[in-house]
Protein backbone atom coordinates (compact mmCIF):
# COMPACT_ATOMS: atom_id res chain seq x y z
CA UNK A 1 0.00 0.00 0.00
CA UNK A 2 1.69 3.32 -1.05
CA UNK A 3 0.34 6.53 0.13
CA UNK A 4 1.12 10.11 -0.60
CA UNK A 5 -0.29 13.00 1.31
CA UNK A 6 0.09 16.58 0.58
CA UNK A 7 -0.15 19.07 3.41
CA UNK A 8 0.26 22.71 3.81
CA UNK A 9 2.72 23.09 5.46
CA UNK A 10 2.14 25.80 8.01
CA UNK A 11 3.03 25.26 11.29
CA UNK A 12 0.01 24.87 13.86
CA UNK A 13 -2.07 22.44 15.28
CA UNK A 14 -3.62 21.37 12.25
CA UNK A 15 -0.14 20.03 11.01
CA UNK A 16 0.74 18.81 14.59
CA UNK A 17 -2.52 16.20 14.08
CA UNK A 18 -1.29 15.41 10.80
CA UNK A 19 1.67 14.32 11.99
CA UNK A 20 0.37 12.19 14.79
CA UNK A 21 -2.22 10.18 12.80
CA UNK A 22 0.75 9.60 10.02
CA UNK A 23 2.41 8.46 13.57
CA UNK A 24 -0.16 6.18 14.07
CA UNK A 25 -1.22 5.06 11.01
CA UNK A 26 2.72 4.09 10.20
CA UNK A 27 2.61 2.09 13.79
CA UNK A 28 -0.52 -0.34 12.46
CA UNK A 29 0.75 -3.92 12.10
CA UNK A 30 0.10 -5.28 9.17
CA UNK A 31 1.05 -4.81 5.32
CA UNK A 32 3.63 -3.05 3.96
CA UNK A 33 2.83 0.73 3.96
CA UNK A 34 5.26 3.27 1.91
CA UNK A 35 4.18 6.57 2.88
CA UNK A 36 5.71 10.13 1.28
CA UNK A 37 4.86 13.54 2.54
CA UNK A 38 4.58 16.51 0.15
CA UNK A 39 4.12 19.84 1.91
CA UNK A 40 3.56 23.53 0.76
CA UNK A 41 4.73 27.21 1.86
CA UNK A 42 2.79 30.00 -0.11
CA UNK A 43 1.84 31.42 3.46
CA UNK A 44 5.12 31.26 5.12
CA UNK A 45 6.65 32.58 1.71
CA UNK A 46 4.16 35.79 1.82
CA UNK A 47 5.13 36.29 5.51
CA UNK A 48 8.86 36.45 4.96
CA UNK A 49 8.54 38.44 1.59
CA UNK A 50 6.27 40.85 3.64
CA UNK A 51 8.65 40.81 6.59
CA UNK A 52 11.31 41.74 4.43
CA UNK A 53 9.49 44.46 3.08
CA UNK A 54 9.05 43.39 -0.13
CA UNK A 55 5.26 43.26 -2.41
CA UNK A 56 3.78 39.81 -2.84
CA UNK A 57 2.16 39.69 -6.26
CA UNK A 58 0.16 36.98 -8.04
CA UNK A 59 -0.49 36.32 -12.13
CA UNK A 60 -3.52 35.22 -13.15
CA UNK A 61 -3.68 33.28 -16.72
CA UNK A 62 -6.02 33.96 -19.56
CA UNK A 63 -7.89 30.95 -18.30
CA UNK A 64 -8.44 32.52 -14.88
CA UNK A 65 -5.09 30.46 -12.88
CA UNK A 66 -3.63 31.84 -10.76
CA UNK A 67 0.16 31.54 -9.48
CA UNK A 68 2.96 33.81 -7.35
CA UNK A 69 4.42 35.89 -9.84
CA UNK A 70 8.37 34.31 -8.49
CA UNK A 71 11.07 36.57 -9.77
CA UNK A 72 14.59 36.16 -8.80
CA UNK A 73 14.27 37.32 -5.38
CA UNK A 74 10.72 35.96 -4.64
CA UNK A 75 12.21 32.23 -5.66
CA UNK A 76 15.00 33.02 -3.32
CA UNK A 77 12.64 33.18 -0.24
CA UNK A 78 10.21 30.60 -1.49
CA UNK A 79 13.59 27.97 -1.23
CA UNK A 80 13.64 29.49 2.20
CA UNK A 81 10.36 28.74 3.24
CA UNK A 82 9.81 25.60 1.88
CA UNK A 83 13.01 23.76 1.83
CA UNK A 84 14.84 25.98 5.10
CA UNK A 85 12.00 26.18 7.69
CA UNK A 86 8.76 23.44 6.93
CA UNK A 87 10.75 20.96 5.31
CA UNK A 88 14.03 20.99 8.07
CA UNK A 89 10.43 21.56 10.72
CA UNK A 90 8.48 18.40 9.34
CA UNK A 91 11.80 16.36 9.64
CA UNK A 92 12.46 17.14 13.10
CA UNK A 93 8.80 16.66 14.10
CA UNK A 94 8.84 13.47 12.60
CA UNK A 95 11.68 12.03 14.08
CA UNK A 96 10.74 13.59 17.58
CA UNK A 97 7.73 10.61 17.00
CA UNK A 98 10.39 8.26 16.56
CA UNK A 99 9.74 7.86 12.48
CA UNK A 100 12.75 8.17 10.53
CA UNK A 101 12.01 11.31 7.85
CA UNK A 102 13.97 12.36 5.52
CA UNK A 103 13.60 15.70 4.26
CA UNK A 104 14.16 16.76 0.27
CA UNK A 105 13.73 19.44 -2.06
CA UNK A 106 12.83 18.43 -5.83
CA UNK A 107 16.02 20.03 -6.67
CA UNK A 108 17.71 16.90 -5.37
CA UNK A 109 18.96 14.11 -7.01
CA UNK A 110 16.50 15.62 -9.68
CA UNK A 111 13.81 14.23 -7.52
CA UNK A 112 11.45 16.90 -9.53
CA UNK A 113 12.71 18.06 -13.28
CA UNK A 114 10.70 20.70 -14.12
CA UNK A 115 10.34 23.12 -17.59
CA UNK A 116 10.29 26.69 -16.68
CA UNK A 117 8.05 28.45 -18.58
CA UNK A 118 10.06 31.24 -19.76
CA UNK A 119 7.67 33.68 -21.42
CA UNK A 120 4.21 33.23 -19.90
CA UNK A 121 0.90 34.86 -20.45
CA UNK A 122 -0.56 36.85 -17.43
CA UNK A 123 -3.97 39.15 -17.38
CA UNK A 124 -3.11 43.16 -16.19
CA UNK A 125 -5.50 44.32 -13.68
CA UNK A 126 -7.66 45.76 -16.30
CA UNK A 127 -7.72 42.26 -18.24
CA UNK A 128 -5.20 42.94 -21.23
CA UNK A 129 -2.61 40.11 -21.79
CA UNK A 130 1.11 41.07 -20.86
CA UNK A 131 3.82 38.55 -21.38
CA UNK A 132 6.23 37.73 -18.40
CA UNK A 133 9.96 36.78 -18.63
CA UNK A 134 11.18 36.60 -15.13
CA UNK A 135 9.33 33.79 -13.55
CA UNK A 136 10.32 30.73 -12.09
CA UNK A 137 7.64 28.55 -12.16
CA UNK A 138 7.78 25.68 -13.40
CA UNK A 139 5.92 22.23 -14.74
CA UNK A 140 6.83 19.11 -13.78
CA UNK A 141 8.11 16.45 -16.48
CA UNK A 142 9.80 13.78 -14.71
CA UNK A 143 10.12 12.44 -10.94
CA UNK A 144 12.78 10.27 -9.99
CA UNK A 145 10.75 7.24 -8.49
CA UNK A 146 13.90 5.51 -7.85
CA UNK A 147 15.39 7.72 -5.32
CA UNK A 148 12.44 7.24 -3.39
CA UNK A 149 11.93 3.79 -3.80
CA UNK A 150 15.29 3.28 -2.64
CA UNK A 151 14.29 5.66 0.15
CA UNK A 152 11.23 3.81 1.26
CA UNK A 153 12.97 0.39 0.96
CA UNK A 154 15.11 1.31 3.55
CA UNK A 155 13.17 2.43 5.58
CA UNK A 156 13.25 6.51 5.50
CA UNK A 157 9.95 8.70 4.85
CA UNK A 158 10.26 11.01 2.26
CA UNK A 159 9.25 14.58 3.07
CA UNK A 160 9.43 16.43 -0.08
CA UNK A 161 9.57 20.10 -0.58
CA UNK A 162 7.97 21.84 -4.28
CA UNK A 163 11.48 23.66 -5.32
CA UNK A 164 11.95 21.80 -8.76
CA UNK A 165 15.23 21.92 -11.04
CA UNK A 166 15.16 23.05 -14.59
CA UNK A 167 16.77 21.48 -17.20
CA UNK A 168 19.15 24.49 -16.98
CA UNK A 169 20.24 23.89 -13.68
CA UNK A 170 18.00 26.60 -12.05
CA UNK A 171 15.32 26.58 -8.97
CA UNK A 172 11.61 26.76 -9.94
CA UNK A 173 8.99 27.17 -7.99
CA UNK A 174 6.20 24.47 -8.51
CA UNK A 175 2.55 24.00 -7.55
CA UNK A 176 2.36 21.43 -4.15
CA UNK A 177 -0.57 19.94 -5.09
CA UNK A 178 0.43 19.14 -8.52
CA UNK A 179 3.74 18.01 -7.53
CA UNK A 180 2.50 15.54 -5.16
CA UNK A 181 -0.14 14.21 -7.80
CA UNK A 182 3.41 13.80 -9.85
CA UNK A 183 4.86 12.10 -6.85
CA UNK A 184 1.99 9.33 -6.73
CA UNK A 185 2.09 8.93 -10.42
CA UNK A 186 5.29 8.23 -10.67
CA UNK A 187 5.44 5.85 -7.62
CA UNK A 188 2.34 4.23 -8.73
CA UNK A 189 0.79 5.12 -5.59
CA UNK A 190 -2.66 3.45 -4.34
CA UNK A 191 -4.27 6.92 -2.82
CA UNK A 192 -3.35 10.14 -2.71
CA UNK A 193 -4.80 12.62 -0.23
CA UNK A 194 -4.76 16.09 -0.78
CA UNK A 195 -5.12 17.61 3.41
CA UNK A 196 -6.93 21.18 3.08
CA UNK A 197 -8.52 23.90 5.19
CA UNK A 198 -12.22 23.09 3.23
CA UNK A 199 -14.21 19.61 3.81
CA UNK A 200 -14.14 19.10 0.17
CA UNK A 201 -15.10 20.17 -3.20
CA UNK A 202 -18.70 22.36 -2.18
CA UNK A 203 -21.53 22.96 -4.99
CA UNK A 204 -21.84 25.76 -2.94
CA UNK A 205 -19.30 27.75 -1.50
CA UNK A 206 -19.39 28.15 2.29
CA UNK A 207 -21.81 25.35 2.72
CA UNK A 208 -20.45 22.38 4.11
CA UNK A 209 -23.62 20.59 3.45
CA UNK A 210 -23.16 20.73 -0.79
CA UNK A 211 -19.97 18.66 0.05
CA UNK A 212 -19.94 16.14 -3.35
CA UNK A 213 -18.43 13.13 -1.90
CA UNK A 214 -17.36 11.29 -5.03
CA UNK A 215 -16.39 11.40 -7.95
CA UNK A 216 -15.69 9.28 -11.01
CA UNK A 217 -12.21 10.58 -12.89
CA UNK A 218 -13.98 10.35 -16.34
CA UNK A 219 -16.61 12.70 -15.29
CA UNK A 220 -14.15 15.65 -13.49
CA UNK A 221 -15.25 18.08 -16.36
CA UNK A 222 -18.91 18.56 -15.25
CA UNK A 223 -17.64 19.24 -11.56
CA UNK A 224 -14.78 21.81 -12.28
CA UNK A 225 -17.21 24.51 -12.67
CA UNK A 226 -18.04 24.38 -8.80
CA UNK A 227 -13.93 24.94 -8.21
CA UNK A 228 -12.98 28.15 -7.01
CA UNK A 229 -9.72 29.23 -6.66
CA UNK A 230 -6.68 26.99 -5.28
CA UNK A 231 -9.30 24.12 -5.50
CA UNK A 232 -9.06 24.28 -8.97
CA UNK A 233 -5.46 23.34 -8.77
CA UNK A 234 -6.37 20.66 -6.22
CA UNK A 235 -8.99 18.88 -9.11
CA UNK A 236 -6.28 19.38 -11.77
CA UNK A 237 -3.67 17.90 -9.60
CA UNK A 238 -6.07 14.80 -9.04
CA UNK A 239 -7.09 14.24 -12.13
CA UNK A 240 -3.24 14.43 -13.39
CA UNK A 241 -2.56 11.67 -10.64
CA UNK A 242 -5.75 9.36 -11.52
CA UNK A 243 -3.94 9.72 -15.42
CA UNK A 244 -0.84 8.47 -13.84
CA UNK A 245 -2.25 5.37 -12.25
CA UNK A 246 -3.35 6.62 -8.65
CA UNK A 247 -6.59 4.53 -7.77
CA UNK A 248 -7.96 6.87 -5.38
CA UNK A 249 -7.51 10.73 -4.27
CA UNK A 250 -8.92 11.93 -1.16
CA UNK A 251 -9.39 16.34 -0.87
CA UNK A 252 -10.49 17.44 2.50
CA UNK A 253 -9.94 18.97 6.00
CA UNK A 254 -10.97 15.55 7.63
CA UNK A 255 -8.35 12.97 10.05
CA UNK A 256 -6.76 10.87 7.96
CA UNK A 257 -8.40 7.59 8.89
CA UNK A 258 -12.13 9.44 7.71
CA UNK A 259 -10.44 11.15 4.44
CA UNK A 260 -9.08 7.52 3.49
CA UNK A 261 -12.85 6.15 4.46
CA UNK A 262 -13.89 8.90 2.36
CA UNK A 263 -15.60 11.96 4.44
CA UNK A 264 -14.06 14.33 1.75
CA UNK A 265 -14.12 14.26 -2.16
CA UNK A 266 -12.95 11.01 -3.48
CA UNK A 267 -11.96 11.28 -6.89
CA UNK A 268 -12.16 7.72 -8.00
CA UNK A 269 -10.45 5.88 -11.45
CA UNK A 270 -13.56 4.28 -13.11
CA UNK A 271 -14.10 0.92 -12.27
CA UNK A 272 -13.44 -0.26 -15.97
CA UNK A 273 -10.25 1.03 -15.64
CA UNK A 274 -9.27 -0.25 -12.01
CA UNK A 275 -10.64 -3.67 -13.57
CA UNK A 276 -8.23 -3.60 -16.88
CA UNK A 277 -5.49 -2.40 -14.72
CA UNK A 278 -5.70 -5.44 -12.39
CA UNK A 279 -5.95 -3.47 -9.64
CA UNK A 280 -9.76 -3.95 -8.73
CA UNK B 1 39.58 7.29 -2.85
CA UNK B 2 36.96 9.34 -0.18
CA UNK B 3 37.08 13.02 0.17
CA UNK B 4 35.14 15.69 2.06
CA UNK B 5 35.09 19.35 1.41
CA UNK B 6 33.98 22.23 3.80
CA UNK B 7 33.06 25.16 2.18
CA UNK B 8 31.55 28.60 3.37
CA UNK B 9 28.35 28.37 1.39
CA UNK B 10 28.55 32.20 0.48
CA UNK B 11 27.55 32.46 -3.07
CA UNK B 12 30.10 34.72 -5.17
CA UNK B 13 32.98 33.61 -7.12
CA UNK B 14 35.09 31.83 -4.74
CA UNK B 15 32.02 29.56 -4.45
CA UNK B 16 31.62 29.20 -8.25
CA UNK B 17 35.33 28.39 -8.40
CA UNK B 18 35.46 25.74 -6.21
CA UNK B 19 31.90 24.36 -7.74
CA UNK B 20 33.99 24.37 -11.37
CA UNK B 21 36.88 22.31 -9.21
CA UNK B 22 34.55 19.91 -7.99
CA UNK B 23 33.18 18.84 -11.66
CA UNK B 24 36.74 18.78 -12.94
CA UNK B 25 37.81 16.39 -9.95
CA UNK B 26 34.36 14.22 -10.65
CA UNK B 27 35.23 13.72 -14.50
CA UNK B 28 38.49 12.86 -14.02
CA UNK B 29 38.61 9.06 -15.01
CA UNK B 30 40.56 5.94 -13.27
CA UNK B 31 40.34 5.04 -9.44
CA UNK B 32 36.86 5.58 -7.83
CA UNK B 33 35.98 9.04 -6.18
CA UNK B 34 33.93 9.18 -3.63
CA UNK B 35 33.09 13.03 -2.65
CA UNK B 36 31.42 14.73 0.19
CA UNK B 37 30.11 18.56 0.40
CA UNK B 38 29.79 20.40 3.48
CA UNK B 39 28.71 23.82 3.98
CA UNK B 40 28.22 26.41 6.39
CA UNK B 41 26.42 29.75 6.24
CA UNK B 42 27.00 32.06 8.76
CA UNK B 43 27.19 34.89 6.85
CA UNK B 44 23.74 34.75 4.94
CA UNK B 45 22.50 33.59 8.58
CA UNK B 46 23.47 37.43 10.09
CA UNK B 47 22.62 39.35 6.87
CA UNK B 48 18.73 37.57 7.03
CA UNK B 49 18.73 38.30 10.56
CA UNK B 50 19.75 42.01 9.59
CA UNK B 51 17.21 42.01 7.00
CA UNK B 52 14.49 41.23 9.55
CA UNK B 53 15.54 43.48 11.83
CA UNK B 54 17.17 41.29 14.24
CA UNK B 55 20.53 41.71 16.60
CA UNK B 56 23.29 39.07 16.05
CA UNK B 57 24.51 37.70 19.05
CA UNK B 58 27.51 35.81 19.61
CA UNK B 59 28.30 33.14 22.81
CA UNK B 60 32.24 33.44 24.47
CA UNK B 61 33.19 30.38 26.51
CA UNK B 62 35.12 30.73 29.67
CA UNK B 63 38.38 29.15 27.41
CA UNK B 64 37.44 32.04 24.51
CA UNK B 65 35.49 30.02 22.16
CA UNK B 66 33.02 32.01 20.02
CA UNK B 67 29.59 30.42 19.14
CA UNK B 68 26.12 32.30 17.42
CA UNK B 69 23.97 32.77 20.31
CA UNK B 70 21.13 30.71 18.66
CA UNK B 71 17.82 31.06 20.37
CA UNK B 72 14.87 29.77 18.65
CA UNK B 73 13.64 32.60 16.27
CA UNK B 74 17.49 32.74 15.45
CA UNK B 75 17.53 29.11 14.61
CA UNK B 76 14.90 29.38 12.55
CA UNK B 77 16.81 32.30 10.28
CA UNK B 78 20.13 29.83 9.99
CA UNK B 79 17.71 26.80 9.14
CA UNK B 80 16.37 29.04 6.42
CA UNK B 81 20.03 29.64 5.26
CA UNK B 82 22.05 26.63 5.31
CA UNK B 83 18.73 24.05 4.41
CA UNK B 84 16.64 26.75 2.21
CA UNK B 85 18.62 29.10 0.36
CA UNK B 86 22.77 27.51 0.66
CA UNK B 87 22.02 24.14 0.04
CA UNK B 88 19.23 24.40 -2.43
CA UNK B 89 21.51 26.77 -4.58
CA UNK B 90 24.67 24.82 -4.78
CA UNK B 91 22.59 21.82 -5.33
CA UNK B 92 20.89 23.49 -8.35
CA UNK B 93 24.78 24.79 -9.33
CA UNK B 94 26.33 21.30 -9.30
CA UNK B 95 23.18 19.73 -11.28
CA UNK B 96 24.06 22.54 -13.60
CA UNK B 97 27.08 21.01 -13.93
CA UNK B 98 26.39 17.56 -14.58
CA UNK B 99 26.66 16.54 -11.36
CA UNK B 100 23.88 14.73 -9.53
CA UNK B 101 23.99 16.41 -6.36
CA UNK B 102 21.50 15.67 -3.15
CA UNK B 103 21.08 17.92 -0.19
CA UNK B 104 20.45 17.20 3.30
CA UNK B 105 19.95 18.90 6.51
CA UNK B 106 21.69 17.27 9.41
CA UNK B 107 17.99 16.32 10.48
CA UNK B 108 17.36 13.81 7.77
CA UNK B 109 17.44 10.39 8.36
CA UNK B 110 19.58 11.34 11.88
CA UNK B 111 22.23 11.88 9.51
CA UNK B 112 23.62 13.90 11.94
CA UNK B 113 22.38 13.13 15.65
CA UNK B 114 23.46 15.86 18.29
CA UNK B 115 23.91 16.99 22.06
CA UNK B 116 22.23 19.63 22.98
CA UNK B 117 23.72 21.72 25.42
CA UNK B 118 20.93 22.78 27.68
CA UNK B 119 23.08 24.80 29.88
CA UNK B 120 25.44 26.67 28.48
CA UNK B 121 28.55 29.02 30.60
CA UNK B 122 29.47 32.06 28.63
CA UNK B 123 31.52 35.18 29.27
CA UNK B 124 29.47 38.40 29.52
CA UNK B 125 31.38 41.79 27.79
CA UNK B 126 32.61 42.32 31.42
CA UNK B 127 34.43 38.63 31.77
CA UNK B 128 32.27 37.16 34.25
CA UNK B 129 30.35 33.98 33.49
CA UNK B 130 26.53 33.44 32.89
CA UNK B 131 24.24 30.32 31.87
CA UNK B 132 22.65 30.55 28.92
CA UNK B 133 19.21 28.39 28.40
CA UNK B 134 17.77 29.10 25.27
CA UNK B 135 20.52 28.17 22.98
CA UNK B 136 20.06 25.36 19.82
CA UNK B 137 23.36 24.63 19.68
CA UNK B 138 24.98 20.90 19.94
CA UNK B 139 27.76 19.00 19.06
CA UNK B 140 27.26 16.00 17.04
CA UNK B 141 27.54 12.30 18.92
CA UNK B 142 26.57 10.41 15.75
CA UNK B 143 26.97 10.44 11.80
CA UNK B 144 24.66 8.13 9.61
CA UNK B 145 27.47 7.05 7.32
CA UNK B 146 24.83 4.05 6.18
CA UNK B 147 22.99 6.47 4.38
CA UNK B 148 25.68 9.17 3.12
CA UNK B 149 27.61 5.18 2.03
CA UNK B 150 24.43 4.31 0.42
CA UNK B 151 23.92 7.46 -1.74
CA UNK B 152 27.63 7.38 -3.02
CA UNK B 153 26.89 3.94 -3.94
CA UNK B 154 24.28 4.68 -6.46
CA UNK B 155 25.64 7.86 -7.60
CA UNK B 156 24.58 10.76 -6.18
CA UNK B 157 26.78 13.38 -4.16
CA UNK B 158 25.53 14.54 -0.53
CA UNK B 159 25.48 18.10 0.01
CA UNK B 160 24.99 19.06 4.25
CA UNK B 161 24.03 21.58 5.62
CA UNK B 162 25.50 21.73 9.54
CA UNK B 163 21.20 21.51 10.98
CA UNK B 164 21.81 18.73 13.33
CA UNK B 165 18.85 16.69 15.08
CA UNK B 166 18.78 16.58 19.37
CA UNK B 167 17.37 13.58 20.86
CA UNK B 168 14.34 15.08 21.65
CA UNK B 169 13.69 15.82 18.06
CA UNK B 170 14.85 19.64 17.99
CA UNK B 171 16.81 21.01 14.84
CA UNK B 172 20.11 22.11 16.00
CA UNK B 173 23.29 24.57 14.94
CA UNK B 174 26.09 22.63 15.18
CA UNK B 175 29.40 24.27 13.67
CA UNK B 176 30.52 23.31 9.81
CA UNK B 177 33.95 22.76 10.12
CA UNK B 178 33.11 20.29 12.92
CA UNK B 179 30.33 19.03 11.04
CA UNK B 180 32.58 18.22 8.17
CA UNK B 181 35.20 16.56 10.16
CA UNK B 182 32.82 13.84 12.36
CA UNK B 183 31.42 12.82 8.51
CA UNK B 184 34.66 12.74 6.93
CA UNK B 185 35.49 10.60 10.57
CA UNK B 186 32.65 8.19 9.55
CA UNK B 187 33.44 7.98 5.89
CA UNK B 188 36.61 6.83 6.60
CA UNK B 189 37.46 9.72 4.16
CA UNK B 190 40.94 9.93 3.17
CA UNK B 191 41.32 13.39 3.04
CA UNK B 192 38.95 16.38 4.46
CA UNK B 193 39.68 19.70 2.51
CA UNK B 194 38.63 23.16 4.72
CA UNK B 195 38.14 25.68 1.71
CA UNK B 196 38.47 28.64 4.05
CA UNK B 197 39.44 32.46 3.03
CA UNK B 198 43.05 32.61 4.47
CA UNK B 199 46.07 30.71 3.07
CA UNK B 200 45.56 28.41 6.13
CA UNK B 201 47.47 28.41 9.93
CA UNK B 202 49.68 31.64 10.07
CA UNK B 203 52.43 32.22 12.58
CA UNK B 204 52.18 35.46 12.32
CA UNK B 205 48.09 36.94 11.04
CA UNK B 206 48.24 38.66 8.18
CA UNK B 207 51.41 37.76 6.88
CA UNK B 208 51.14 34.70 4.43
CA UNK B 209 54.80 34.37 3.72
CA UNK B 210 54.47 33.13 7.80
CA UNK B 211 52.09 29.92 6.21
CA UNK B 212 52.49 26.81 8.75
CA UNK B 213 52.75 23.75 5.75
CA UNK B 214 52.60 20.85 7.80
CA UNK B 215 51.60 19.47 11.18
CA UNK B 216 51.87 16.17 12.76
CA UNK B 217 48.43 15.61 14.20
CA UNK B 218 50.36 14.66 17.48
CA UNK B 219 52.13 17.49 17.86
CA UNK B 220 48.96 19.64 17.48
CA UNK B 221 49.24 21.69 20.35
CA UNK B 222 52.01 22.80 19.89
CA UNK B 223 50.31 24.88 16.72
CA UNK B 224 47.09 26.06 18.38
CA UNK B 225 48.33 29.30 19.97
CA UNK B 226 48.52 30.48 16.66
CA UNK B 227 45.10 29.83 15.76
CA UNK B 228 42.16 33.03 15.85
CA UNK B 229 38.82 33.33 15.86
CA UNK B 230 37.61 31.02 13.40
CA UNK B 231 40.73 29.09 12.96
CA UNK B 232 40.68 27.55 16.84
CA UNK B 233 37.67 25.86 15.03
CA UNK B 234 38.97 24.54 11.90
CA UNK B 235 42.12 23.08 14.16
CA UNK B 236 39.56 21.17 16.67
CA UNK B 237 37.70 19.76 13.64
CA UNK B 238 41.34 18.91 12.46
CA UNK B 239 41.86 17.20 15.07
CA UNK B 240 38.67 15.49 15.45
CA UNK B 241 39.06 14.09 12.10
CA UNK B 242 42.22 12.69 12.24
CA UNK B 243 41.33 10.98 15.60
CA UNK B 244 38.30 9.86 13.38
CA UNK B 245 40.50 7.72 11.42
CA UNK B 246 40.97 10.50 8.14
CA UNK B 247 45.12 10.88 6.90
CA UNK B 248 45.04 14.03 6.07
CA UNK B 249 43.39 17.56 6.61
CA UNK B 250 44.17 20.75 4.42
CA UNK B 251 43.09 24.12 5.42
CA UNK B 252 43.26 26.82 3.37
CA UNK B 253 42.16 29.28 0.17
CA UNK B 254 44.11 28.06 -3.09
CA UNK B 255 42.47 25.69 -5.42
CA UNK B 256 41.35 22.27 -4.71
CA UNK B 257 44.12 20.60 -6.65
CA UNK B 258 47.01 22.62 -5.02
CA UNK B 259 45.21 22.05 -1.28
CA UNK B 260 44.99 18.35 -2.24
CA UNK B 261 49.07 18.50 -2.78
CA UNK B 262 49.62 20.72 0.51
CA UNK B 263 49.79 23.92 -0.61
CA UNK B 264 47.81 25.14 1.89
CA UNK B 265 48.42 23.97 6.06
CA UNK B 266 48.05 20.09 5.82
CA UNK B 267 47.55 18.21 8.86
CA UNK B 268 48.69 14.75 8.67
CA UNK B 269 47.87 11.53 10.84
CA UNK B 270 51.53 10.26 12.19
CA UNK B 271 53.75 8.03 10.38
CA UNK B 272 52.88 5.50 12.87
CA UNK B 273 49.56 5.84 12.92
CA UNK B 274 48.91 5.32 9.34
CA UNK B 275 51.52 2.39 8.73
CA UNK B 276 49.14 0.90 11.50
CA UNK B 277 46.02 1.18 10.13
CA UNK B 278 47.60 -0.28 6.81
CA UNK B 279 46.39 2.59 4.82
CA UNK B 280 50.03 4.17 4.58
Amino acid sequence: MTLVIKIGGAAGIATERVLDEIAAYLSKPGRDRRLVLVHGGSDLTNELAREMGREVRTLTSPGGMTSRYTDCETLRIYAMAVAGQINTELVAQLQGRGINALGLAGVDGRLLLARRKSAIRALTPDDRVQIVRDDYTGQIEHVNAQLLNMLLATGYLPVIAPLALSHAGERLNVDGDRAAAAIAGALDADELVIATNVPGLLRTVDDPTSLIRRIEAEHMDEYTTYAQGRMRKKLLGAQEAITGGVRRVHIGNAPLRELLSGSGTTIEASAALVAVDGKG
